[in-house]
Parts: structure tokens; C-alpha cells; sequence
């Protein structure tokens, strides 16, 4: 199996070269006008890990491992502040133990000795968590992190429901290329889709590939199943049910505190055959936004409707820094989309945006669709999207302070919200770091609001980018909750987001949850810290 | 206000004359070769209940009554059972005193005396349930009925981003009336509209107008107010979120277990302004099931894809017995609905469907709008859909068990649940009441699966009515059950269903749900017995 970077985004195989850090150097240096060094990368051998703590006992040990590189990796997420740290090779809290079950019977296994122990289990995915959802509480005296990876296959399919029973770590390219063969896909896309399982979308709420309409995993999920310290929680297969409070959706979200997702049956989808995309231009973000409004609420249900602030569709679509754009796409494995798109279209120039007929393109056949979406501008924008966590390896070191940051708010208070965050982050850019840059895009779109996305970035100091993200981030996150949005809407809570999380939940609800938790966790094991206290 | 008739569906108005029952009873006894009479309905003043075992202190008992008509309404809901044990004039357990809050300061007063106290408190919206959900439990010593009907406002519109805030207690009719001049609607019609609440549709995870995507109240929460005896749980207004479990769907379905909803904000949508409606038929329920499962995967979303059996099809559309009938209908307050109809038709033609191309109808102006869907087959069946409630009332007394029943189940196994579930219904008919008939409809249609919902009639004796329907309904619940469908689609658990119930919802999910109710209702004093034990 490849080996992952116990620090960059990636593969090891995939880890910046000395070469790329300084052409990164001199680019970063050339744009603030600063003359930077590029840092040499860790190595393992560099890394002294505090021995283990705890030993597992002999009826697990065959699958668990206590190597350094296993306990450097699942230290921390992937987010700025994990990388970072780990680039520094700042290593105090690893995980004691990793467990490695091949099958549900030794994740329970696993999860009884923690249980049993008091050991704390933290359930791992594939680790890509930006807000501390996979780190190690502080206060521990033994910590497991159970990683689900080797649980990576589809098990089932169910052709005529469409809708396949799938093992809860495996990553997403393994997931569609065992679907692909059936002529189904997820499509369920993040920016994490390399380095993440469907187990983690789970746990997280992740959003996918539409902007629009069933999007969230939440939507996709027919049943699931789930390993408690209690026992096992599996909801039946249903296309809907209206017997209590779902199941599920107490699962959905749960971020590991409840049990370990083992495996679900998923609503899959039939690949796309018909397609149509268009870019539409618009002289503000807000007439973008007001165009995606009215396209949304039309319920044409576009596949792409995402807006691109100036900022964004600059770095991201080469326009001028002086429109926004709204790119749209339809897709269907069953019905041709030009009609849609025509539709979706009218709207958008009513709104005011600016499409030539020559850029709709509508693709009909079989033959044309296999490129479709994967060429042009719309191409770009993909490989830019999946590249990104890649180039933000590069910077590591320099004292670049650059991450993102996601909300959701309903129309009427959006652009309030957009107007506070920016001047959040511009003015703890300018306490920071002298000044950055702040560009939004919308990644979703619902009839009632967007969910708008931000991308900062400035120059610290390198050793201060963590002080400094924290104060950025702070600074928007208090934004985003007074504004009313939400903390987030696909990044999920973790540890890093509770302060606002605990400000936007329910009271009431959080004891409800906490009580749940005690139900079937009596032992307080899994996962403390994370969405509520121990 | 119009006053509730305390034994019939809807208003003591509207309760069937002596007149109508008399042709009722020629009509049954015509239709199954007997001779039966018509047995007057009851009066209030023939009721004499159990006094009131508790009073309300001095500083609520502004907004309580102890009445009998008032008590008798809210002793049952309005399920076959129901109707025909207050026809029997039978009110062995009635509440002790019905609360009126008018405000949500007096939901707040009345529950935090319950609680105090440990008094039963039973939310109460409309009253429509065919569950028992709002039926007193027996071992109480106290038992308060909580009538949210005088909170019947909407608060708030946000145009923009369509959404309102509404106050729970309102009527379905009151609602529409209040969004109407605002150019909106809920569009959440269950059969049960003209006498069910917003609090009780969310309450209860009632299914509505819409036959595919969107259509359980579920979706079109964006956030929900609940008074709770440890205090207020509201969330926040947000089109989507990934922040933890969601905490509006552990609301969502909990019939008032964990508090009594006061308000939310819901989606709702622009009126109709664009329409396409078409009947297609089939040689087999079968094949409009293919048809019905194709075009929802195609996701071309239907406003109407309901799928009669031939049965159905007689009963409801006047065809001759040997046809399925699939009603497809497509509406959009922004779109033109005239391409949708003809992909959707296209569907169905290659799956077998006939349907004269005069017979789509595609309005796609103002002036033609207004009528469309009111007339002709799709008019006469939302005629008879409203109606069916107050035709069984005519039959009270006369001996007839006649009740529906629905469920969900995914496509691969729908065949065999539709076979065991007539079977079951079938047997249980022929002993009981020496045969009878069963038909089947899908009131909605997931890209996953069906919900199928089964009306089913027999002639029973007068007084064992409620016997026999209960040896019906298990029969049928004990296949459904067993075939992996749900115990309920949109119909609620409450105490009817919980012996079916308990055997669908994970077990760990029951200990989870239990420990929230604890920790926001300590008392136990909120609606004991429905979904889960005290």
C-alpha cells in the first residue's frame, strides 16, 4: 500500500521536492516583496515519538502497531495548523497505539479493549480532518486511533434500487473504481476525495460534487452501520421512513463520539451520459449571487452552480479581477440536459450575467461525454481544485499563512455576513500580517441561502503561522456566528470549531447528545473533546 | 371558532346526518348481500367522563379547561380505532384538562406545572392521528392535553430567501391563507390538511404533496422552536449545515417526546404558474412501478408520480379494473414544465405506458394555471382524497373495517413485500371477516424504492369492528416487518405502532433517544409510551 506523508498532504511519494519548496520560495517572495528561504522538509528519522504508553493485549496485537511513521501520521489531520506542526516536527501527543482491523469483528475487538481499559479510541478514516477531528485530547492517559483503512470494499450492489453496501474506509478513488464496473458512481467529490473514506463523509456531513439539491452525504445515506462500546447500530435500508427521529441522522455528523461507522448501504448514482456546462459573467459577486439565487429556487437543480467571486474567478478561471462568474453544469445518466440548461440560462441573463451562445456547451452522446467537464476552463478549475492541497505543501516553512474557511446562511442575512467576514479577516490581516488577500466563491447553493467559502492569505513570520491562523480563523468565526451563519458547513467541528459550535447548537441539544453519548459509550471513550466535553 | 366534532373526522358540522348514514348502510349492505341498519351517532350529551383528577393552579387556569366536550375531542386522535370507539361513546381515559396556551409563555407555564408536578403532558396539534399519538396513557394519574391550536400565526416572511416563520398550532387551510398574498405556499398537503398543524407534520415527519424529491415535512425545516421542561431548544436558521448531528432532526419525528414545538421557519415555495399533468397506463401495477422507479432515477422530479393499482385505478379514476394507472404531474412557479412532461413520458412509453397525446396537459400561462390540476381525473381524485375521511365516518356503527396502511421499501424488495403484505391482509380478511379487498397505491416515489400504501376493507360484525382491524393491521405490520420494510412512511409510530417499531429502529438508537429524552424531559412527564418506554 502507498505510504502516506506523516506531514504534507499526500502520498510520501507525493511530498514536495527541496526543488518545488524553493521555486515556491521565490515566488512567494517575488509577491510580497520579501526574500525568503525555502525549509528543508522533516524526515522521519528526525522524530523521537514519547513511548507508548499502553500495550495492546495479545488478542489484538497481530493488527495493531506502535511504528513511529503509523503514530506520526495519525497524529493530526491535514489542516494548515496540522501541517505546519508536523512540518516543524512538533510531535508531543501522538497516539499510542494504532489499530488496523480488517474486519468488524476486530474493530470490536479493538473498541471493547479501549472500552474496557479506559484507553480513549479515536475512529480514522483517512486522517483528512482540518478542525482537529482526529487529534489526540491532551489529558489522556492512553490513546488508540483505530484506523478503518483496510475495511475498503464495495460489498454489494443493489442495481435496481441503485444503492450499494459499501465498507466505511475505503478512499474515495477505490470506491469509484469499484462501482465503475457496475456502470455507478457516488460522485461524491470533496477537495479531500484522494485522502478521505466514505466512513469520514459520515462522520463529517461532508458535501459533495452537486452545488445543488441531495448534496450533502447526509442525503445519500439509505442505512448504516456502526460499532458501539454497547453493541452494534444498524439502521434497515429504506428510501424513506417517517418512524421517529431518524436513525441515521444521529450518526450522520457524530464525528466519531458515538462508535465507529463499520459500513453503510449508499444511494449510488448512474454515470453521466448527457451534460452541459456554461460559464455566465456578472459585473459583482452579488448579481452572480442573485443569478444562482433565482436559478436555485427555479429548482432546475443544476449539477455545478457555483459562483466565483473576482478574486476567485481570476486566480481560478483567468478572467480580469473585474467580474464574477457563475459556472453552471447539468448532468444525467438518463436524460439530455440542453433543455435545462437553456432554462437555467434565461435566468441568469435576466439577472443581468453575460454568456456568448458558443460557451453552452451541451454534450448528447455517449461518445462526447467521457471528456466532458474534464477540458476548458471547467477542466482547469477541477485540477486546480484537487492540486490545491498540494501547492499549499510547498509554502510549509516560509511563514505563509493561507487556509479557508466555509459557512452557510440564508439570502436575506448573506450579504451582511459576507461584509463582516471580509472585514474580519482583512482587518486581522492587517493586525497579522501587514495586509493579505481574502477572494469567496460559493460551493453550494440552496433555494434558501448559499454556502460561501473563503480563501485568505497572508505573510507571517515563519514559527508565528499558527499564532496567526488562529487569530484569522478566530476572527472569522466570530463573524460568521454573530452574522448568524453557521461555524461550518462541510469542514465538520472537531476540536478547533467548538467555541463557536458551542455558541451555534442548541443547549439543549447538546444535552440531549451528551446524554446519547452516555448511553452507548458509558466509558467515555471515543473520541473526547470533539462537538461536546467529556 | 368552528367546533370539532368530539367522534367524527372534522367539524361537528360536518358530522354525517342520519340521513347519510341510512344510504351508507343500503349501500354496504348492498354492496356485501346483507341487511344492515344504521345505528345513530352519539351525542355529548350522552357522554358522562371521569372527573377531572387534577386542577390547574390558579395562574394557567385562565387558558384551561376541563369541559367534556373539550376533554372528549382530545381523548383519542382519529384513526379507525378511534372513531369507533367514540362512536361507541366508549371515554374510559379522557384528559383531566385541556391547556389553550395562547402564547409560548403559557406553553412554557402549563409544561413547567407538569413537570413539577409530574403530570402527563400530551402536545396536541390537530388531533389528526391515526396512531394513538396523542391518546392518554392508562396508568397516569394526571394527564394534561396540551392544545397548541391558538398559536395559528405566521410571524415572519423572508421573501428572498423564501422561508417563514410560523407558529406550530396552525390549521394547514390557515396556513396556506396567510402565505397566499405573499405569492407562496407550504405545499404540504397530507390527507389530513384541513385538520393537522405544522407542529404536528413536524412532530410526526409527515409526508406531503410533493410524490419525489423534497417531500417530508423533514426538508422543509430550516429550524424549529420547542419548549422543553429544562428549557428552550431552538436552532438556527440555516439552509445547510455539517456542524455536528443535525439537531432539528432529533425533533423532527419525535412526537412529542422530548418538548412541544412552538414555531419554525420553513421553506416554502413560489405558486405554481407553470403545470403538465398525464395519466399513463399499464397492464400490471408492475410495470407502472418500472415506469415510476425510471423517471424518479432519471431525476427529472415530478410533483405527482403516483402509482394506482388496478384497483386503485377503478376506484379512483374510473378505469376498468384490469389497468395500473401512474399520474404524473410537473409544476414550477418559474419554469415552463412542458419538457420535463415529454422525458418523463418518453420514460414511461418505453416501459410499456400508454397514454394519447392529447391527454398531456401542459399549461404554461397565467390565466390557464389557475384551474389546472382541479379538474378532470386529477381534480376528481384530489376530491376524493380530501373527502375519504368524512365518507368513513358515514360508516360508523355498520360493522365495516376499513383502514389504510403504508410502508417504504427499497425496489428489490418491494415485489416480495407487496406479495406479503396482500397475502397477509388477504388471510387475515378471509378470517376474520370471510373476505374483503385490498388495494394498493405508491403515495411517493424515491429513487431507492416505493412507499406503497394499502387500503384494505371487510365487513366485520358491529362491536368487533376494532378487534378485527387490529388482527388486520398486525397481520400486515408482521410482513411488513419481516419483508424489511418500515412500520410507517408517513403515518407516525405513536403507541399503534410500537410493537413494530421496536423491532425496526436499532436498539442502541432506542438507549440513545431514551438518555436525551432524560436529559431534557427528567420528569418523564412528555407523551410516556409513545416510541419508546417510560
Amino acid at each position: 500500500m502507498a505510504i502516506k506523508s506523516f506531514w504534507a498532504w499526500g502520498l510520501e511519494s507525493e511530498e514536495p521536492t527541496m526543488e518545488q519548496m524553493r521555486e515556491m520560495a521565490a515566488k512567494v517572495s517575488q509577491q510580497y516583496g520579501v526574500n525568503l528561504e525555502a525549509v528543508a522538509p522533516p524526515k522521519l528519522s528526525e522524530l523521537t515519538l514519547r513511548q507508548p504508553r499502553i500495550s495492546p493485549p495479545a488478542s489484538i496485537a497481530q493488527f495493531c502497531s506502535t511504528e513511529t511513521h503509523d503514530r506520526a501520521v495519525r497524529s493530526y489531520g491535514r489542516g494548515f495548523r496540522d501541517r505546519i506542526r508536523a512540518f516543524n516536527r512538533q510531535f508531543p501527543n501522538p497516539p499510542d497505539v494504532v489499530a488496523n482491523p480488517r474486519n468488524e469483528q476486530e474493530v470490536e475487538a479493538v473498541l471493547g479493549w479501549c472500552s474496557e481499559a479506559g484507553h480513549i479510541a479515536i475512529p480514522y478514516g483517512a486522517g483528512s480532518s482540518v478542525v482537529g477531528g482526529v487529534e489526540p485530547p491532551e489529558d489522556a492517559d492512553g490513546i488508540v486511533s483505530i484506523d478503518l483503512s483496510a475495511l475498503d470494499k464495495v460489498l454489494e450492489i443493489d442495481h435496481l434500487s441503485r444503492a450499494a453496501r459499501i465498507q466505511a474506509g475505503v478512499y474515495g478513488p477505490a470506491l469509484e473504481d469499484q462501482l465503475r464496473p457496475h456502470g455507478f458512481t457516488l460522485r461524491h467529490f470533496p477537495q479531500s476525495f484522494e485522502h478521505s473514506t466514505l466512513g469520514g463523509w459520515i462522520a463529517t456531513r461532508s458535501g459533495g460534487h452537486y452545488a445543488t439539491n441531495h448534496t450533502h452525504i447526509d442525503d445519500f445515506v439509505e442505512s448504516v452501520r456502526m460499532v458501539t462500546p454497547t453493541g452494534i447500530w444498524e439502521s434497515r435500508r429504506l428510501p424513506g421512513s417517517g418512524a421517529g427521529p431518524s436513525p441515521d441522522r444521529m450518526i450522520i455528523g457524530s464525528e466519531g463520539i458515538l462508535g465507529v461507522i463499520t459500513e453503510a448501504w449508499m444511494r449510488v448514482q448512474g454515470r453521466p451520459r448527457f451534460r452541459a456546462s456554461a460559464g455566465v459573467t456578472f459585473p459583482t459577486l452579488q448579481a452572480s449571487a442573485d443569478a444562482a439565487r433565482l436559478i436555485t429556487q427555479s429548482k432546475l437543480w443544476p449539477a455545478n452552480c457555483r459562483v466565483l467571486g473576482p478574486g476567485e474567478a481570476a486566480n481560478a478561471a483567468g478572467l480580469d479581477g473585474s467580474q464574477a462568474l457563475l459556472v453552471l453544469g447539468f448532468e444525467s445518466a438518463d436524460v439530455p440536459q440542453g433543455d435545462f440548461m437553456r432554462e437555467a440560462v434565461a435566468i441568469a441573463r435576466d439577472a443581468g450575467g453575460l454568456v456568448d451562445e458558443d460557451a453552452i456547451k451541451i454534450v448528447d452522446t455517449k461518445s462526447q461525454a467521457a471528456d466532458a467537464g474534464r477540458q476548458g476552463a471547467v477542466g482547469n478549475w477541477r485540477d486546480s481544485f484537487i492540486r490545491a492541497p498540494y501547492i499549499r505543501n510547498m509554502t510549509a516553512g516560509l511563514g505563509l499563512v493561507g487556509d479557508t474557511l466555509e459557512t452557510a446562511i440564508t439570502w436575506d442575512r448573506w450579504p451582511q455576513l459576507d461584509a463582516a467576514v471580509r472585514d474580519a479577516l482583512n482587518g486581522a490581516l492587517r493586525r497579522t500580517c501587514g495586509g493579505g488577500t481574502v477572494t469567496c466563491r460559493f460551493t453550494h447553493v440552496y433555494p434558501d441561502g448559499p454556502a460561501p467559502y473563503y480563501t485568505f492569505e497572508g505573510l507571517s513570520k515563519p514559527g508565528g503561522e499558527i499564532e496567526t491562523c488562529d487569530e484569522l480563523k478566530a476572527a472569522a468565526s466570530d463573524a460568521i456566528i454573530a452574522a448568524g451563519g453557521t461555524i461550518t458547513h462541510h469542514h465538520a467541528v472537531g476540536k478547533l470549531h467548538r467555541p463557536w459550535y458551542d455558541q451555534q447548537r442548541p443547549d439543549a441539544f447538546a444535552a440531549a447528545l451528551k446524554a446519547a453519548k452516555a448511553a452507548v459509550d458509558p466509558n467515555g471513550v471515543l473520541n473526547p473533546g470533539v462537538l461536546i466535553d467529556p
